[in-house]
């Protein structure tokens, strides 16, 4: 993830965090001390966001140096070391709490976003996100649902096309739907049709529709949709998936599962940052 | 909650869900199509963010009108309808899930808030959020916690004081840490010692701190801390406490409660936007 | 057009335009002086931007009232009046420029764009656009590519797929390459190859890209790559094509024909803003 | 052109053409990949806008090195490397075609105005722009004009004054115009008057006009227009003037040639970045 | 003052004084309570910025009405009400001090200004600001030293040029740095050269300079200056220049005396917003 | 000052004082001439703002080097060199006027504040700022007050809460708002009631604010309410005070004196930035 992308977002935070004045820290710490601190995994998951949480420190303080032993993307265990930094005391608590929003977050998504993606190991499907990120988050959550083996559904309103009940009725029809989209769309975009029952499951396959979306239907009809689709469209299921129903969701074989819990309902990933060594 | 502190998160927000272009709904709903629809409460919880929900549609398009039942704050059960909106169908479609995201998030925070603070009810403890909100969020989400009937810990490194082991090693010890904060601080700024144990406790009440935190401790040891301040110093418990423990921890009379997880770790709750009437 | 999407970059023009004082206008012109005035066509071509314009007068001064004969995709000949703005006339005269260098451009990129598909009309090509728009003005020369009659192509390097040379090297061939983006991209991403001979259009079209562009092609092998393609692949003809050539290119009988310079090169439209009667 | 001024436009581009995310080279190409590239001239112009071009690259990404043959304001020929680049084979990539965006516009108008300047050669008249550069490009468009030798007229309606016919009307008179600003503008600012004929002319010079603007005339009106004036002002020669009519009306013997088409009609200066060796 | 060029620095005044809650009045005022406030003078001056201090208020709270009795540099006497607000309390207890912060600053530059213009009045010397204004808020204090009568100097580096020693040394004298920027310079640019005795006058003058700035000298040899250069340019006098000197600096017949701080040394004048009627 | 929360101010200064040219220095200066340049005390008073000078002048161009002999808080002498810079010509040049608009206001600030604290030497009475800032600058203005040896009040209105007379009067009285205020407000906030005459003082102490205003108060007024209040409470005088009364203020017993002028009437310390010498 370039800096480019992330130091707006990463200020944003900083700002909401410090007007120019730690009270505690800037009265209290000598401004000459300096430290090591490391970053430490308190429970197991996947990691994200160690690069943005060290981009926090260097925004705050240029003269701040790292090593990362973790990559995003990498699993980590409790009692990890993720990375080592070494500089002004002062600047790193400043930037500590800040530098923890992030990575908790980002690894709460990527650790949710694996442990789907191991729930249904063995079977075609793959998981996706929604259209459901936080409000401003949007491109960090889609970063860590892809470190966390998770796909991503389209990014937004403009690059891919998902036809729904109110788009339907309004065109008369999946079919005229679809062929009106195809007539105004650039030829670069996907066409979805959220579907409810096997009928409309046909429709759609027959208007030529790229993605098939199962709409809240249970396993069964899901597995007759499946094999109805017969290859021709991508199949994918949504709407209320759990832990506990993902496997099987997955066993009905379709191609994609799309969850927006894992970026809706996050639990962050427990992650400290501990000063390991003061020198005055 | 006043436009001026919600249009530009709003309008980040959207223009990450939409280049200028809904290829769905642009090219298949009609441009001059009329519809209502309703914001549905799909569960039960305390509504919060209602306002952003409605000010998203009236930023993409401000001929849109809307009649709230429901503020920001209030109980709402399934089925209830929370808002009703009326305008143009591309609008609503538009701003639809954008809206969402932010009311259910928001009523997400509130709902985890009020069952805390329902949990301590009959205590004296209170329910206090911490420096945890997510990037970007933490207005509305502090915002969020006040509507759960929380209230707001230091919004910032900034407005209060928090001595921690860092800065008392750093002073050499809790006493010289609160008296060099008294004379350099700013005399609003109110001061509170993390302690780990009773022998720091009594050194923070000596040394006249404002709020003891008491991190991580049991709750028999909360107990005795309690005893040990008598009422000369607020005492506030933090750290790890869960639905589980909460009540235990507040009837060790402490008198606040601080919760990350209130703003850290969210379960969105769930509303939805139907369309309800269509006037083509 | 959505304000939403609009009011940066009328407020990046008109702060580029005036500090806050108009010189002339602001020291010779009555503050309490009225004046309408007439948007005028001074040649034929395709109106876009006329919102923008009158958005551009409106965030000068809300108090401005217009009437909009034309609309943006609309028809217009030299002498019609495309719209009436009535209101206080230093304020007419201050927006005047930048109102008009939005509409003249756009206008323009519509015009070019119409022209382009008026000359293909018959043959089943479409006219699309490319990556190349000029910076910060790339929502709103796509969506004159579009009120010109052409089709967007990609948006941007994040919605869809396009495989190069330097991919394809990098890859080990276009099977390869196009194998690889399946299992990583998103099930809504579409994937084009870029070829330069009959051989790399084989080669896609076995590898099952979705859209196969032919990179400066001459006109006969172009006719030969859309009779092997046989309508299983979409095919783009891309490259120095030029209105002269144009036609021609056409009746190969490729799907697309995207031309960079419908807005990397572009002839502003001659529109006016003339006063046409002033109440003082 | 000091970073400070074009790094806002650059984020605003390269945001508009990535979210974070190049789904082809990104996927494709390896995060190691190391490559040199050409930027080369593919057609006879002038250079502007390189240094923005390779700033873009190095927004991207920090690490590229990169070494100028040549620099804005220089003529370049067709199979010239204009600069080479090494770094990241992803970052150069990512970044080639918003820096090719810059670089092709801005060369552009600078080969627009210096071919204007070389029709004009042996007389005394000067070619300037005028207030009609595309919006959020007038920095950059204004300083491509001075690197084709081109001069910069007003930078906008704040630091001269321009009086034209609703100033005139307004004020009864060129003269009282022209009075009143004496009176009213700060003594750094000069005055121009626009003229539609040869009365108009001797007025504007009777009221001690800096600047005479000789708007649409014919080249022997032109002419007489520059004797009247006997160099007691300068004349501007401004309204559809083309490659063909610029050298006549040079030598009417005006002193300044403004053309709105240098800023509003440019044509992209073909120029290319070319990957001329990769490192794995 | 028009709203787009003053809404930006009062929504960053309002974000500095507060993040969405006044704890005060939020907590301790009906959200249903209207009042009526007037904003008072308490001492006397020309008044400057109530449009904005208004503005600030409609920001906040779009329901807010007002009804002016003064405007922008008319002159104010202690106890006039300036202007009178009616609307939501907790609005405009929130907005009082940021409004009052703007009217009080804009009214003591606009007083400063004024009393130097009176102190020179019947000379012909006019008063004028420098490039010294405040960082951020230089187009509101050149507004304000207009309403105070006085006039703005160049606005910026970029729209005229001042010639001091620093480009004398480097030309080789005055007679070329003034030739080299008549070269180069668009037309439109007037040329002050600073001088700092009575052969650089001279020198300046037959240089051709537009305007000869006379720095620090003392009165005698600025009547010198005065008579050498005998109205064939503007002279300005510069240079620590007080309420003492200003008459006698004025009676050399200098054209302009610029006083820089007139923006950089400012009084505030005393205005207050009193409740006047609450309804609650 | 971390530049993080400087560089967005100093890129609107900048931005204000140049569009990209500068006239004069660009075109009369070589490019590559290279200087050394000294800012230099030309009275005496407290330094504040030379490491915000600087940053202005790395950010036009960041091969600028510099030595600081002064540091933020220092004292300086007319005729001290503060610090030394050496790098390109025209930078030093460009920036010299935004660097010492920033360091000669705030060095203001600095010293009428250091003149107040020594004026109060030898009383318990610390000086302290106001939320009266001038807009955009409040983080460096509250930062040079306590470079100047002051403190800091509150930052805005929602870090502490202060009880005028208008809440008073909502609440009915000051017992029931402080009392509402502890029920609602978080843990961490400080109650400050402004108080009119000694009942009042004694209504506060009473309701048990944590720090009581006494508000344009006699001295012997204040030094009774000193002795009501007998140390239970912090005691703050404000409202009119002035360098003359001060002293006798302070003798009184108050804990803090807050002055307003300290931020809203600043007079600027001379302080300029000298070439010293030029390599061409």
């Amino acid at each position: 993830m370039t800096n480019l992308y992330i130091d707006q977002i990463i200020k944003t935070a900083l700002n909401e965090d410090i007007n120019f004045l730690d009270i505690t820290t800037d009265y209290l710490i000598e401004e000459t001390s300096v430290s090591t601190a490391d970053f430490l995994a308190k429970s197991d998951g996947i990691l994200c966001g160690i690069d943005i949480a060290l981009r926090v420190l260097k925004l705050l303080d240029s003269n701040i140096e790292f090593e990362k032993h973790k990559n995003d993307g990498d699993e980590i265990k409790k009692g990890d070391i993720i990375a080592q930094v070494r500089g002004n005391t002062r600047s790193i608590l400043k930037g500590e709490r800040t530098a923890l929003n992030f990575v908790q977050h980002l690894s709460g998504v990527a650790t949710a976003t694996h442990k789907a993606v191991k729930l249904v190991e063995g079977t075609k499907a793959v998981i996706a996100d929604t259209r459901k990120p936080l409000p401003g988050l949007r491109v960090l959550q889609k970063y860590a649902v892809v470190c966390g083996g998770g796909k991503n559904h389209r990014f937004n309103l403009s690059d891919a096309a998902m036809i729904k009940d109110n788009h339907i009725d309004a065109c008369g029809g999946i079919a005229r739907a679809v062929e009106k989209l195809r007539e105004k769309a650039g030829h670069m975009v996907k066409i979805e049709v959220e579907t409810r029952n096997l009928d409309e499951v046909r429709e759609a396959l027959k208007a030529g529709a790229d993605v098939i979306m199962l709409d809240n239907m249970d396993c069964e009809t899901m597995r007759q949709a499946v094999e109805i689709v017969g290859s021709r469209a991508l199949v994918e299921a949504s709407g209320g998936i759990t832990d506990e129903s993902l496997r099987e969701v997955a066993e009905t074989g379709v191609d994609i599962i799309s969850i927006g819990a894992l970026t809706h309902s996050v639990k962050a990933l427990d992650i400290s940052l501990k000063i390991s060594r003061k020198f005055v």
